[in-house]
This record gives structure tokens, sequence and C-alpha cells, in this order.
């Protein structure tokens, strides 16, 4: 083909540093940009043109568009004043390891589609659980032979890949598979319903023929009382306990089950213990949040999720287990035209025997390098800096809750291990629980359409029913006292 | 927290701009860089420090050790030479858009979560379809309503969310899902087998009392006569034939499943018919190719990969669906902290009614702004030049099948729709296959330890049995003439 048709060196260098220096900007302007976007549904397909250019465009009038019609229609999930959902962050050495890691366009799906994506992957998460102080069993170095752990995207995959691995050690050991039966509490994520309905053991949410969600406790953490009755009712009916999913941090309010007693009953009933810690895991690398993995040793899995709150942009979601075997006994695929690299690996006769393809530890077959930007991530920042990081939201959170406990237009709404605050405004005397929760919905629009931040919701039960709640997570990668000070201020303004 | 523990604006823009300037230069080096790697298991893990360190690095120590640690254990996918299973294309803009993706780091798994993730996907898929001429059904604009498309990560992904759709259709409609049974070819990608075991609906790889496996004819291809057959018997035992996966352009040799008569039958059983298009798809852009993709009308679900052949850096997947009630209704969950957004988009009165949720068409929850890279890639390039990529490795390709075919020590051993060839070395007189194959093996090894080439091989039923075939695709982003020509002349001198 000649000419080229692709950018030439020098362009790609000249657009490429036109990019950099228009997302440093971006950074530096995230203070100032609406951080909840206002477009309308629809404004922006209708400013796309209706069909595909046939003619090269120039890079300019791509980065024009960026900020013409890109910008106005993000919800800067990095600007200091998001406080919804958990945090997504990035980092600028996440950035680059993302950067690399497009660059070199390399496929990790077999030890042999490039040996580094699979080694680096595996001395990050030996490297995460020592930061984490997780059990040798974990571990790829050191460990039984039967451990290690990889990088998922989401933790909704690492539920997902559990819960089959869990299927297929109990079917292997002689269960059949119409008689099993998962637990999770109602407060665990979504994404344990949406495994069930994926592996065919839920036909829809509300199919809770293999799965029971279990209630709480007044702090929202799974009640292991509750846990061990339905797992001796099942047991008497003939069913096969097989999947228990506890939380570490759930979504709505970071509560924290207990894994001690859980995983006592797990391995009293030959279920695999899974260990959601998505968001909470990452201020376990602080040995004063340690104790929140108290009875980790007990599960068979866990993840936890860096492209939360420790810098390394999604998606990176970090998956241990401590039977392999069954994981990939659940994945393992081997097709003739992949059989050359595994072979080839293992012929070479290296130290690595038999050579670990992470395709059979997921579900899709192919996978990028994204271990370098959690090594860029953890040598740039050091252990130190990102203790210090995860210290100082807990610190700003800590303050935010003394104001609000100390205001009586407030109530909080669930203890606070770690950066996530509940609150709602407290009924005034007279008012129904319902007014009030109206007012507390009031409050989050005003507060979310000033544009200077964006919090969100949850219902959570309490001993007078479904209480509507306001979540405030203090966790961004530029979020400063300042910003959480703004946002109490403007707290107090609309209550 | 003081001082910030971030890179300052400055350091990142420096450390970035090396970073392009080491892209840029790794590029320029393919050529001379060893294709498949010469590391052996376990040697980059020796070098990597056992414990993350406590203190932050420099980058500059980041970026020596990508040149000493790193390179030497890459296969390189992007060297012009890389002729091995499918090619995983980057591009100079695909870069570009997945930089500028890391460096806004927003989450589009709610259209309010980033209205422009959503809508800008949206946009691509449709542009897409005009490219690829595809029915109005899978397109947002212009379609029935119940259709459209988004990005998923792999072709997996896509051939397991078809299948779960399928599922729900058929539930839905009153079939037994313990009586449901998929069909396939022996020559479909794995992932449908993985899909299968993922969905409860086979044990093991080879469980196939709900996947029927079944042959193909002398160019590869699917039998609508033996789908016939097995669909009738099942029918008549009570079972429920609910999925169909054909294939345009198989993993091992590009067959070409054809769409019309599988189509009808699909249609005629209540089947779902999901169509595999992941790498002969980015073919189908050039009006002369599209002819591979008649019969798509018929289908429910279609996919291909733009980050195989079409210069989009994985991950790229592109799904289509005409019903895509049947996806959401086997993927939505919405718990009440995610509801906020939802009702927000609903109750703003946009055009776009209700708004589209992304999280509801795929495995995971989150998911990365992918479609900037789409776009970026067809206005940077245009749909002529993209049109002049495939036309231009086809022809190579066909210049190289004129030479094996040409030359008496080799015999092809597929069609070669597009730019797959597969070839192997032709039995001597009197030599048995087994001994020609074992030929072909050793041409393989030899042309792969030379560095400059990376090819893989394949196994195909033939009349004679299983037979070892190489496999040389030419697809990549850097692979021009001169590549193909010296692949041939190694080719011609180890045979």
């Amino acid at each position: 083909m000649n000419p080229s048709p692709h950018m030439s060196p020098d362009q790609f260098r000249a657009a490429a540093h036109q990019l950099i220096d228009w997302i440093t900007d971006y950074w530096s302007r995230l203070d100032e940009l609406p951080v909840l976007s206002r477009a309308k549904p629809g404004d922006l397909l209708a400013a796309l043109p209706a069909a595909p250019p046939e003619q090269p465009e120039p890079f300019d009038a791509l980065l024009a568009d960026i900020d013409n019609l890109i910008l106005p229609g993000l919800t800067n999930w990095q600007a200091p004043g998001f406080f919804a959902f958990f945090p997504a962050n990035i980092s600028p050495p996440a950035v680059l390891g993302e950067l690399l890691s497009a660059g070199l366009g390399v496929n990790g799906m077999l030890w042999a589609a490039s040996p580094a994506a699979t080694e680096v992957e595996m001395r990050m998460l030996d490297w995460m659980a020592a930061l984490l102080d997780l059990p040798a069993k974990f571990r790829w170095s050191g460990g039984n032979g039967n451990g290690g752990g990889c990088i998922q995207g989401t933790a909704s995959e690492s539920t997902l890949i559990a819960m089959l691995a869990a299927r297929h050690r109990a079917v292997a050991r002689g269960a059949d598979p119409s008689e099993l039966v998962a637990y999770t509490s109602t407060q665990a994520h979504s994404s344990v319903i949406k495994a069930a309905m994926i592996a065919g053991l839920a036909r829809a949410p509300d199919d809770h023929s293999h799965l029971r969600l279990l209630d709480v406790d007044d702090t929202f953490a799974l009640r292991p009382d509750l846990f061990s009755e339905a797992i001796e009712h099942d047991v008497a009916a003939g069913l096969t306990p097989f999947y228990i999913c506890a939380t570490v941090g759930t979504t709505s309010s970071t509560a924290i089950d207990p894994l001690v007693p859980i995983g006592e009953l797990a391995h009293r009933h030959g279920a695999w213990l899974h260990v959601d810690a998505a968001h909470a895991g990452a201020a376990c690398i602080c040995p004063e949040h340690r104790g929140l993995l108290r009875g980790v040793e007990s599960a068979d899995s866990l993840c936890f999720n860096p492209h939360k709150w420790l810098l390394t942009s999604f998606d990176c979601d970090l998956f241990w287990t401590g039977d392999r075997a069954a994981l990939t006994g659940a994945l393992s695929i081997t097709p003739e035209y992949l059989k050359n690299a595994a072979s080839q690996a293992a012929a070479s006769g290296g130290t690595l025997s038999p050579a670990v393809d992470f395709r059979d530890w997921q579900i899709p077959l192919g996978r990028r390098f994204r271990a370098l930007k959690l090594w860029f991530v953890l040598r740039s920042y050091g252990a130190e800096n990102l203790r210090a990081y995860i210290r100082e939201h807990i610190r700003l959170a800590t303050w935010l809750e003394e104001q609000l406990r100390a205001d009586p237009r407030f109530e909080l709404a669930a203890p606070r291990p770690l950066n996530l605050i509940c609150f709602r405004i407290a009924p005034r005397a007279g008012e129904s629980h319902s007014d009030a929760d109206a007012r507390s919905r009031e409050l989050l629009n005003r507060l979310n359409s000033t544009g200077r931040v964006y919090l969100t919701h949850t219902v959570l039960p309490t001993s007078a029913g479904p209480r509507y709640t306001i979540r405030m997570c203090i966790g961004g990668t530029f979020t400063q006292e300042r910003h959480v000070r703004e946002a109490w201020t403007l707290i107090q303004q609309f209550a």
C-alpha cells in the first residue's frame, strides 16, 4: 500500500504531545467543571454526524470535538467534588501504564503470547498480597502450589468466576448441579444475583430457588446465625450449599461481613467462600485496617479493585484464589490452535512449569497488559505514599462525620468503617420518616444541581422500614480538604 | 495531605512525553525485534523484586526497566512479521483514543454516569453498521426500536451474552431451562463451549448434553443438513433448540458458514441465531466482501472485532442485536443505589427515552470509554483508507497463496476467502500424511525460531483424518509486501 495510510511517527508524536497537554490541562480544570453532566438524553447523538467520514480528518478536528462535544457530555468522575458511587481513581502513573500497554499492543491470553504480561501480573498480585498481608495460600511464591491471582476487569467478573469455580468443585465432589444453593446477604453487590442469572442458577433477579439473600444485622452486616439456619435447612432438604459470598465493605454502606464465623460455616459444609472487598480492600494496605479481613484465611477466593480507591485506572480488579485447580477446571478449554504456545512453554523447560495461561482464569480469551499500570502505580508512589493517601481520605471522612453528628438536622445512617458516610435528614418533631426522606431526596438533588459536587443515594433497611440515605464517599484522586469543607457548606446550606 | 503524593502536572507532562517518544521509537524498531519472545518461564519473575517498594521510584527507573526487563519478555504482536493467531491491530489514532479514555477516567456503566460515553458508542455502532451495510434491525437510528449495539471486550463475551439472551427468550416463551439445546459446528470458536460451561449448560468441554457440535463440509463450513437433522431429532425428543452460533470466518481457517439456510432453520424453530464474524467482519467494510454476511438479516445478534483487523486496539468487540429486550432481560438488575441516574435521565425528558444503560448489555458493571478509540480510528483514517488497508492485506495473501500453489512441496489446506492462508507440507511419493505433518511441524518451529516471523498451527479434519496445518494470517498494522516476501523466502528455505 503506497502511500502508508498511517500517521507518520512525527505526526503521531505531535498529536500525542498535544493530547498529553490537553489531558494535563483537563486535570487542572476539573475543579471548575460541573461534576454531574448537564446533558440531556440525545443531545450528543444529535450533534454527531449520522454517517462515518469517507476521507481522513486531521487530529485538530478531533481535539476540537473533544472540547465542544465530549466535555459537556461527561460526568467528571475525577472532579474533586465527585463523591458518588465509589470512586474510580485514575492517577498520572496509571495513565502512563495504560498508554504503554496500548502502545505495546500485546495480548496476554497465553504465557507464550507475551511472557512478560503474565509474569509481571503474577508478581504484582504477590506484591499486593504482601501489602494486604494475605495468607500464603493466595500467593504465587511461597504458597501451596494451588493458589495465585490475576487481574480481572471488574469485581462482577470475580464474583462470577468464583461461583463457577465453586460449582465445578461441588460437582466434581458429586453434587447434583440442580441442587446447588448459594448464599449472600441482602446488602451484597447486585453482581451476585447477576452471576447466578448468568450461571443458570436464577431465571430472574427475584428467583431465589438457588440463591438465598439473607437479612443483615443493624450494622448491615450478614448474620451468621441466619446463614447457619438457612444452610441447615437446605442440607436437611437434600440440597448442597456450594457458594457463599461475603462482603468486606458493601456498596450501600461499607458494612463489614464477619469472615471468621462465615468461614467456619463454609468450611463445615464444604462451600466455597468468596470475599468481595472491591472497595474496602484498598484500606487494608494500612496495618490499622487489616482487621477488616480477619478470617480471610478461610476464604477460597478474594477480590479487591485498585481501580476504585488505589489510583490504578479502571479496569483493574485483583482476584486471588487458594484453589486455582477448581477455577481452571471451570474455565479451561484448549482447542488445537491455541496449543502451540502452551506446549512450547512447557518444552522450553523454564522454572514455571507448567506455564500459567491466564485465559483459563477469566471469561474472555484475550487480555490487555493491565499489570503495567499497577506496576507503575506501586513504584511511582511507593507503599508509604499509598498508605498516606488512604489515611488522608479517612481523616476527611472522620471530620465530616463529626460535623454531621454535631448538627441535629442530620442523622447518621450507618457505621463508617472507612471513607463512606451515610446520612439523612433527621425527622423534625412530629415529622414522618417518609417526609424527612423526601427532604433528603430534595437535598441530594439540590446538591447535585450545583455542579460542584455529585453524591448518590441508597436505601437502607431500618427497624422503621426502608429509609432513603445519602451516600458520600471521599476517595477521589484529586479530592482535598477544601473540597470536603465546601461540600459540607453546601449540605448545611440546602438542609 | 501535604505535600501532594501525585506527580505534578509538569512531572506528568515530562514523563508522558518521554513515554510517547519511547513508544514511537518502539514502533520503528519492531522490524528488528524477535517476533516470538525467547524468554523462558520464570526469567522475568526472577528479575522482579519479591516485595513492593516502600518509597517512590523516579519515572526514569521505570522506563529503564521497560527496556531491560519487559522488552525481552514480549512476543511482539505489532511486529510486521507477526502472522500468528489473528492480528490484534493497534494504530496511532487508537492509541490516542485509549490515552484520552484513560485521562478522562469516566465510567460509562449508566447513561447518566457519563452521557457522552453512551452516546458516542451508540453512534459508532451505527457508523460501523453503515460501513458493513447491516440491516436496520441492528441499528439505533432508523431501526425498529428493539435493536442496537455496543462495545464488548471480546467476541467470547458476545458469544456468551447472546446465549444468555437466547435462553431468556426461550424460557420466557415457556421452554424448560433443562431442555434447551444449542448448536454450532466443530469449527466454531472454543468460546461457544466455554459459554455453555459458564451458563450451566455443559459440565465440561466434552459434555454435549445441551450443546451439539456438528461436522463440517470440505470447506470447513457448517452443514445445514446436519443441523436440520440434529434439530429435528432433538425436537422429536421433546427438547427445545434455543441457540445456534454460526461463524463467518472460523479461527482455524476462516471458513464461512452459510447464513441463509441456517437462518431459515433458526427462524423455523424459534432459535436465536448468533453470528460470530470476529475476524472476517472487518473485510465487510468493502462492498466486494459483503456477500460473506449474506443472510445476516435473519440473525438475532452479530459481533465483529475492530481490535483484530481494523486498527482499533484491543479490547473492542462490536455486538449488535435485533432483540435488545431479550438481552437486557437476561442481564438487567437494578439495585437502589444505581437508580438515581436512570430515573434522572428519564425525568430530564430528552429524546432518548428511556436512557440506555450499557451495564445491562454486558457481564461487568463498569466500563471504559472505549468508543473514543473507534471514533478516532474511523475519523483519522476515513472509510476509504480502511478499505484500502483491508484490500492490501488480501492482495498480499492472494500473492502468497499463488506462490504456495505453484510450489509442489506445499499443499493448500483450506479455501482462502480473505487474509488467512492455511497450508502444509505435501507428502512426498510414498510418504505418509503423518510424516509429512511432522515436517510441517518442524517447518513451523524453524520459522518461528528465526525471530523474523511468528506463525501458528491448527489441525483440520480431512478425509484422511486430522491434518496438521500451518496458519499464516496477513493482517498486521505495519505489515508490508516486503515482510510477506521475506516470510515466503524463509518458508522455501526451511521446507
